[in-house]
C-alpha cells in the first residue's frame, strides 16, 4: 500500500465537506476562506507511541485523541474548529490500521465539524501530529495573558480520571500491551473513556468568549496549567484543595490523595481552567448550561508569582513536596 | 531540558516577528492576521530519521530542509509563505542538536520571513513534521488541475542531484552515518548542498501566478509528479527525454545513463515542474529572470492519460522496463 493509498483511505474515511475548503487533499496544498473578520488560530500536536499512549491502544482511540488534543487547544483560545492536516507515521502500510484511525478521527471530526485538508503519511516509528486551525472573531480570542488580581479561577467538569486510567493500566501488571486486555480493562470503568476519547471543550470556549479573562486547557495537570496563565498574566493564584472537582467514578477506584494527586498534576483532561470576575459567576453558569456543561470555582487571583493550594481552613499546602495524603478528603 | 525549554530555545534562534502574527507560541494556540481578499495555503511534511534522511545528518541541515520540502508546496500553489508551526520528536533533550536546528530552520525562515507561531517538542525516535502556512489572492492559487492540451511542460532549474547524492552516500559503503564521514563527501560536490539545503522556488511560484496553467513542486520525480499533473488534470505528458535539465555536477559525477536514471525517478529536487500555453514562453522566461531562475521546456500536454518519454527521434521510450542505458546523451 502507496502513501497515496493510505491518504485516500483516510479521506475516504474523513469525508466532512465545508464550503470553505476551496481546494483540499490532493494538491501540493489546501487553499482555505477564512471568514472576512476572523483571525486565524493554529495549533499542533504530536503523540508518539510508547510516550502518549501506549502500545496496541486500539487506532480509533488514537485517530480520535491526536485530533482532540488538538481541538482542546483551539477551545482553549475560544475558537471555532474548521480544518486538520494529520501527518501520519507508520511502521508499516497497514490498511486495517489506518481504517480504525480513519474512523476514530472522522467520528470525531464530524461532530466539531472539521474537515481533513492536508496530510502526510510516512513510514517510521508509530507517531501522529495533527495540526487543527480554526477562527475566531477579531481580538476575541482568550489568551493565558488576561487574568486579573481579585478574578475567579474555574474548572469544567472533574479532574484526575485520565490519570487515574493510566494508572490502572500500568498497575495491572505485564501484558498492558496486549490490546485485548486493554479492552477488558476498559470495560471495567468509565475512567477508561475519559482517557481514550476525551471530549474537547469546544462549546466552553466559544461560550466563554467575552466572559473569561484568561484561559488554558488542562493537558499538563492543573497545578502546572494555572501556573502558565499565573506566568503569562504576572499574577499569582490561591487554589482552594476542597473545592477541586473530582469523579465519583475517580472516587470510586481510588483513595482521596490518590485522587488529588491524579487531579492536581495527572494531566491528560482536556478540561478547561479559565479565570474571570468573581461577579460573572451567574453569567457564566448560565453560559456553560447552554454548552451542556459545569464548571466549579476553586481559587482567586491574586498579586504575585506561582500558585499555591490551600486547604480547607485556609493555610497553604507545600504542594511539590508532601504529597496529598493529610489532605484527603 | 523540558518541553518548554526547548521550545524557548527555538523561539530563541527562529525570532523573525511579524504584523500578522497577533499571538505566538506561548500559548494554547496561535492566532494569526490572514489578509482581506486572500485565501489560506495550508502543507504538512514529515521527515523520519532513516527513512527521509540518513542518521547523523547535520542539525542545521535537518532545520533548513524540514522548512524547505514545506515551502517548496507553498511555492508550488504559488502561494507566499507567512508562517509555519514544528512539530520535532528527539530520542532525548539535546540542547546542541535543538541549537542547530533552529539555526537551520531560522536561516531559511529569514530568507522567506516566516515567522514560527506554534509547535511542540516530545521524546521519541527522531522526526519533524513542519506545517506551513501561506496566502494567495484570492482565486490565483496554482494547482495540479489547470494542464489543457496544447501546453507546453516545463522545470526549473536541474534535476537529478539530490538523489546523485544520496547514491554518493550510500555508494561509499558502511560507515554513512557517521557525521564526519557526512561532512567530509559533502566538501567533494555540490550534490550534497542540493540534497541537505534544498532551496525552495517560493519567487518563482509567485512569479507563475497568471501565468502557469498547472504547478507541482518534484519531490516524487518528474515522471510521479507530472504524472499527478496529469491525472488531476485529466491529460496525458509527452516528455522529451533529450530535453530533461541536468546539472554539469551531476554529469561529472555519473555516467548518462545515471544521470537520466535521478533526474527521472529520484526525486527530492524540489524544482516546480509546470504547465503553460506554448506561446508564453518568452512571458515565462522574462517572469522566470526576475526571480533569479530559469526553466526549461520539456515537454507538451496531449490527450490521453499518464506520461510518456519521446527519444530525440520521437520514438516512444517504455521507461520503467528498459532504464535509460540506451538513451544516455
Amino acid at each position: 500500500m502507496t502513501e497515496f493509498d493510505l491518504i485516500e483511505a483516510l479521506r475516504a474515511r474523513v469525508n466532512l465537506r465545508r464550503d470553505d475548503v476551496a481546494l483540499g487533499i490532493g494538491d501540493d496544498a489546501a487553499v482555505l476562506d477564512v471568514p472576512p473578520g476572523t483571525q486565524l488560530v493554529a495549533c499542533t500536536d504530536t503523540m508518539v507511541e510508547g510516550v502518549h499512549f501506549l502500545e496496541g491502544t486500539d487506532a480509533a482511540d488514537l485517530g480520535w485523541k491526536s485530533l482532540a488534543v488538538n481541538l482542546s487547544d483551539l477551545a482553549a483560545m475560544g475558537a471555532e474548529p474548521a480544518w486538520a492536516l494529520l501527518a501520519l507515521t507508520l511502521p508499516e502500510a497497514d490498511s486495517k490500521f489506518v481504517e480504525g484511525f480513519g474512523q476514530g478521527f472522522a467520528e470525531l471530526a464530524a461532530r466539531h465539524r472539521v474537515a481533513l485538508v492536508g496530510g502526510d503519511t510516512t513510514q517510521g516509528p508509530l507517531s501522529v501530529t495533527v495540526t487543527a486551525l480554526g477562527t475566531v472573531l477579531r481580538g476575541t480570542a482568550l489568551t493565558r495573558g488576561g487574568a486579573r488580581i481579585g478574578d475567579a479561577v474555574f474548572v469544567t467538569g472533574t479532574l484526575g480520571d485520565g490519570a487515574g486510567a493510566l494508572h490502572l493500566i500500568r498497575d495491572s501488571g505485564p501484558g498492558t500491551r496486549d490490546p485485548d486486555k486493554q479492552a477488558a480493562l476498559r470495560s471495567q470503568s468509565t475512567l477508561f473513556q475519559r482517557m481514550h476519547r476525551p471530549e474537547p471543550r469546544v462549546a466552553v470556549g466559544l461560550a466563554l468568549r467575552g466572559i473569561a479573562s484568561a484561559c488554558i486547557d488542562v493537558s499538563d495537570g492543573l497545578l502546572a496549567d494555572l501556573g502558565h496563565v499565573c506566568t503569562a498574566s504576572g499574577v499569582a493564584a490561591e487554589l482552594d484543595l476542597d473545592a477541586v472537582p473530582v469523579s465519583a467514578e475517580l472516587r470510586a477506584q481510588f483513595d482521596g490523595a490518590a485522587c488529588l494527586e491524579f487531579a492536581m498534576t495527572g494531566g491528560d483532561d482536556y478540561e478547561l481552567c479559565f479565570t474571570a470576575p468573581a461577579e460573572r459567576e451567574s453569567a457564566i453558569a448560565a453560559a456553560l448550561a447552554q454548552a451542556g456543561c459545569h464548571a466549579t470555582r476553586i481559587g482567586r487571583i491574586v498579586a504575585g508569582a506561582g500558585v499555591r493550594v490551600l486547604d480547607a481552613n485556609g493555610g497553604r499546602i507545600d504542594t511539590p513536596n508532601v504529597g496529598w495524603e493529610h489532605f484527603s478528603r
